[in-house]
């Protein structure tokens, strides 16, 4: 009977521990402290297939950069938006502390520097952009998780 | 010794599965099917105010209808893309396994056709759009998880 009772501590104390690390690992999981981001800028009609080209096989050290900056599930979209005129929008999110200081990181790095030799030259900036923007941030009017 | 023998025994097994529990637990919230689809459509400068307005309080049973049709993370963004001209882009990501069908549900929805009457008209589909499309969707050029 010692031995049982024993035991049935055990039990309970272990299912407990279990229960707590799935409730640990699920939060974990479905609620980071996410901020997204949607950026668009125009696209050059005659860089387009290059552009393309070059994201299909974006350089993994400039992918790796991003990740270190706290990006993730970052998309471009392209659509001809006027007649002739072409809009990338980005979208993606954003799980650092500073956005600030690690978009100043990405700038640093010479890897991504020499990517923006590739990519800027097809792109066209929004008359309206702000002060330091290459992209421009858009206003989120709506969202639904 | 047979008591901790027995109780050490219970105590393997039990962290088996809590192992095992976190493992699904972290599997099952990481690695959903998801397809990420992004829309464009025009927003008429005279509607913006209202679009906004409709869109911070937007009804819940559509919201509702929107969830059953299998989509999350949805967004809905505005820049003012050229001088004069507005600009809707959304983006969202389906978990389900018919698109077509369950845009046909929120089509036949009398809530959500009555939600359309409201933001249909501060809508102006660009001139590019697919015979069958109201929001015109984007090819994803770029994506990082």
């Amino acid at each position: 009977m010692a031995a049982r009772a024993f035991a049935k501590a055990i039990l309970r104390g272990v299912f407990i521990l279990a229960a707590a690390l799935t409730m640990v690992s699920m939060f974990g999981q479905t609620q980071p402290p996410v901020q997204r981001y949607s950026l668009v800028i125009g696209l050059r009609p005659e860089k387009i297939e290059y552009y393309k080209k070059l994201h299909a096989a974006a350089w993994p050290g400039v992918l790796k950069k991003i990740k270190e900056c706290h990006i993730q599930n970052y998309s471009i979209y392209l659509q001809e938006v006027e007649k002739g005129k072409f809009y990338l929008f980005s979208y993606f999110e954003y799980t650092g502390e500073d956005f600030e200081a690690d978009m100043a990181k990405m700038a640093a790095d010479p890897l991504t520097q020499k990517w923006w030799k590739e990519t800027e030259p097809c792109q066209i900036p929004i008359s309206r952009r702000g002060p330091k923007e290459w992209w421009s941030r858009m206003e989120e009017v709506f969202h639904l998780d």
